[in-house]
């Protein structure tokens, strides 16, 4: 039996920082070199942040970053140090694949490796083999596989694989080909997206790995947020018999720290090893192997939420968020989660009540500010609405009707929303659900009018759940639940017309919503769906909605993706697309 | 020698309207019968449309699309009918690769086909091996790779095989491949976008696989418009002696028919052939073998774009627009495209003074409309203008100035063209140009409101080449030149404050114009340009202004692709990005 110290920094990267990104990957270093690890492992792509996307196109970009690299290696000591990092694929000749297509481009090859950095230097690249090209992932856009015989690496005396993301994800696949060749632990570099129930997924996956190779694992996944992604981390160190020795919290930085006991029989490797260290630095005692408390799934959803809102404004220069406030539900949620994401000094509320606004409206608003404690301006739009109707007179021969009415009032506050910001420097925050997405049921350049748009990927439903659980919390730490119970009771309404309310345009939220998921997530057709036993003119007008309302999704600002099948890179859906399934064999 | 009589029909297919192309494929497959042709080739995918993209994660339609090939081949005879197709990879096991990723989805395997049809039934399904996943394409998203030895058939007498796209694009390739074991002809199916030169590029990769597998090539392409993708069909037939013996217009819908001689000895045939049809129908004598008359880089340009505009309204089901219409040259050209693409009268436009405005301003509009033959309302701004002055006062502590000011008169606009929109079921064009979108100079929810954008991939520059081209092409036919000159000769301006220029806020177009392609389409980064001779401050400048636009950008409608790299899906930037070039050693 040998034993080792292993760290694993679940990191919060920027995109395109790198010299940020080295600076929090030097720091973790130091702090594992202190504390006497053997190892210390971080996110896939933790130099560049993932996914950097088409500046991987950039041979100056990738210049940059393979420099970046050198920076990290220059300053590692006797501690391992394994970091995602992007490098043009002719460092590894021999041990990676073409790509398979003939594309033109001036852009080098390039793979996505675990750096091995060990006194002073890059000791070993090991490349990502399974590159992941479906749902929100373009990896073999810019990089080409690893292929050939595994790297083993040996530290402390214990012999190691590595491992990136996907590389983990498959029965008998490159984790099964290092404990074939006498691996004992696998290193394994993630930036693994949150979804929901995904958390879990990744636990299965690890449990799965280790009972079938026999080896520990170290599975490290970035934080933070991205754009539309937000990484939650949870990573983990599970022992050779399955045990969970060490985990972190979820979608915080931290430095996992644990002792692994290693038990293969080093004279079975098959492989020349690359020599890293030899018996282990650790230094007895020290507080290690914490395990984090799990959250509830709604905690999750929130905590996601918060944390993609928040980094999504710092890592783009906002410090403060602006909000039109309708005394519905969604606005309330979006306020309380940039709340708990800025501050509430940082957040700002603003009433727009139309002729058509009800009093509760404007008395849900306030009670919500004055929960929340942020400041509320209440702007009529009235003057606004009147100068158009006159000015539209004439072009459409009389006064804005029907929905040409109930669009005017929402594109005016945007516009006023949007001036506002304009002269503060504050950003936008839309407040439309997924359910308001999937439909259509929104007003481009309106309500969908801004930065961000923070709850685009929560269905309505669940927008009633998160705001069940967010009150529920406040309340067992003694605080004041945030939203107003008469916003959690009313039935919701644009009031864009009098007495108007969803229900009169949309199935009710309960029907439409598993709908919606069947189509959105499930990828679904109405033929299914029928032979599902949904209503026939209910699942063809719901499907017919989602595809009409292609063109505004496009125009959509984004927003934090929680669930399997978000819209944006998600979900590639052509605009112009006359689809109509045609029959009922489609199964 | 033998000779035999190929035709390729060069259609435009809409996305997901299988019945449609069905229809559109089969009315083809009549015509080359009638006119005696052994084989009808289709553009790839024409059954689908290309590209489908996410459909194609939807099991119900693959198996609506499936069913689509069946009803082609039904109806084929003895004139060989090949047709791009899409069928799951399981049709053809032991021929077509594995995914190189671990995708968890429900979705099946496919494969991007050649099907090839006779005598009612599917003779054959060759499946494409070279996916392309740069630039716009993400094949390998949906695909696997067809593998194995070529599949060669036996159409009257020759000996032909079958390459889809990208399998003629690589020397040593799976063309030579076919070549190698004893193929006479190659049948090329394409579905292959337009940009500048991108027509030439395909003749010279047509010409240079002739010249290296000595083959004869029919190479048919997709024309039409799909979303911001505009394909150019150009059609073409090369003889194994590199003569072009027939070739389609560009931009149109066209059947290219023509005799083709093969000379290779069938007795070399190294692979079984599948036996399609024997003796050639041909009759003679045909009225044959047109050459289409090649346009100008201008004609071209300015054909993709009234093309692009034109299918993208039809296939969504507008049949009008609405401009606003500036004075300026960006809403000039876009009328005049509009004009072209749509008809007079199906064109509005609409001037919105603001107090800013000039006096040319209105009536350059008005003699543009004149000259145009369109419909020119007038509405000023001034009343919500004023309406916004007094409802933001409180907010702002005093009127909207500078920048907020300037952004609130273009959002008047564009909440008065989308109620006019809404009113009339007519599509808002927007007039924002390359350049605009590039440097962020372009407001929100104000001048970039609409469904289309027209020239968002036309550099500033190219918009007056486009202006010139236009006007001289008319003279020449001896028709009114559309676009007034003093439009073409005034300093480019926004109008928003007194006497403002786009000069204040940007370089010249002739300087800025070539460093954004460079930045965009060359990705080059700042020390690159530097070191190529441009001024550091002004480049710092300006790849400073595309980097912080990209959350603009991302909220556009989609507009026609005419160059090497789009916004949009051709240039996948993160939003959230903090990388600044580090040094001199890029390069």
């Amino acid at each position: 039996m040998r034993s080792l110290r292993v760290a694993a920094a679940q990191i919060n990267p920027t995109v395109g920082d790198l010299a940020g990104n080295v600076e929090r990957i030097l720091a973790a270093v130091r702090e594992a070199e202190r504390l006497g690890c053997d190892l210390v492992a971080f996110p896939e792509l933790a130099l560049t942040g993932y996914p950097p996307e088409d500046l991987l196109l950039k041979d100056g970009f990738v210049a940059d970053a393979r420099r970046a690299l050198d920076q990290v290696a220059a300053a590692s000591g006797d501690c391992a140090v394994l970091v995602g990092a992007v490098v043009p694929a002719s460092e590894l000749v021999g041990h990676v694949g073409t790509p398979s297509d003939s594309r033109a481009t001036s852009a080098p090859l390039l793979a996505n490796v675990a750096a091995v950095c060990a006194h002073g230097e890059v000791a070993a690249l090991v490349a990502k083999r399974l590159l992941p090209n479906y749902a929100v992932f373009d990896e073999q856009r810019w990089f080409v596989p690893g292929e050939g015989a595994p790297t083993l690496l040996r530290i402390a005396d214990a012999v190691v694989g590595v491992a990136v993301c996907e590389d983990l994800w498959t029965p008998d696949g490159p984790a099964a080909a290092m404990a074939g060749s006498g691996a004992e632990l696998i290193v394994s570099l993630n930036a693994s997206p949150f979804s929901i129930g995904q958390h879990g997924r990744r636990r299965q996956i690890v449990a799965d790995r280790v009972a079938e190779t026999g080896c520990a694992v170290v599975y490290v996944n970035q934080v933070g947020g991205q754009d539309e992604l937000v990484f939650d981390g949870g990573s983990v160190v599970v022992g050779d018999d399955g045990r969970v020795v060490a985990e972190a919290p979820t979608f915080l930085e931290h430095l996992v720290v644990a002792d692994l006991e290693v038990h293969g029989d080093p004279s079975e490797v098959t492989e020349a090893l690359v020599e890293i260290s030899g018996a282990s630095r650790r230094v007895d005692p020290a507080d290690l192997g914490e395990v984090a408390v799990p959250r509830s799934e709604e905690g999750e959803i929130y905590a996601a939420l918060v944390l993609g809102t928040r980094d999504y404004l710092a890592k783009n220069g906002f410090t403060d968020a602006i909000i039109g406030i309708s005394g519905g539900i969604d606005s309330a949620i979006v306020a309380a989660i940039a709340v708990d994401a800025l501050g509430r000094r940082h957040v700002r509320g603003i009433a727009m009540p139309s002729r058509y606004s009800s009093d509760h409206s404007i008395s849900d608003a306030e009670d919500l500010a004055a929960r929340l404690g942020i400041r509320l301006d209440t702007v009529a739009i009235e003057p606004a609405h009147g100068a158009y109707a006159a000015m539209l007179r004439d072009l459409l021969g009389g006064e804005p009707a029907g929905l040409t009415d109930e669009n005017l009032q929402s594109r005016l506050r945007g516009v006023l929303l949007m001036a506002v910001s304009n002269d503060t420097g504050a950003i936008v925050l839309t407040t439309g659900n997924k359910s308001e997405m999937a439909t259509g049921y929104s007003t481009l350049y309106g309500d969908s009018a801004g930065g961000f748009a923070v709850i685009k990927d929560v269905p309505k439903t669940l927008v009633y759940d998160l705001c069940r659980w967010r009150n529920e919390d406040a309340r067992a730490q003694g605080l004041t639940a945030p939203i107003p119970d008469a916003i959690l009771s009313k039935p919701p309404s644009a009031e864009l017309r009098p007495d108007q309310v969803d229900e009169d345009s949309l199935p009710a939220y309960e029907l439409l919503d598993p709908i919606l998921s069947a189509i959105v997530e499930g990828d679904r057709t109405v033929p299914q769906l029928v032979a599902a036993g949904h209503d026939p003119d209910l699942v063809e007008r719901v499907a017919r909605l989602v595809d009409i309302a292609e063109y505004k999704r496009r125009q959509m600002p984004p927003g934090v993706r929680i669930t399997s099948k978000a819209f944006g890179k998600d979900r590639r859906m052509p605009i112009t697309n006359r689809y109509r399934p045609q029959g009922p064999g489609a199964s």
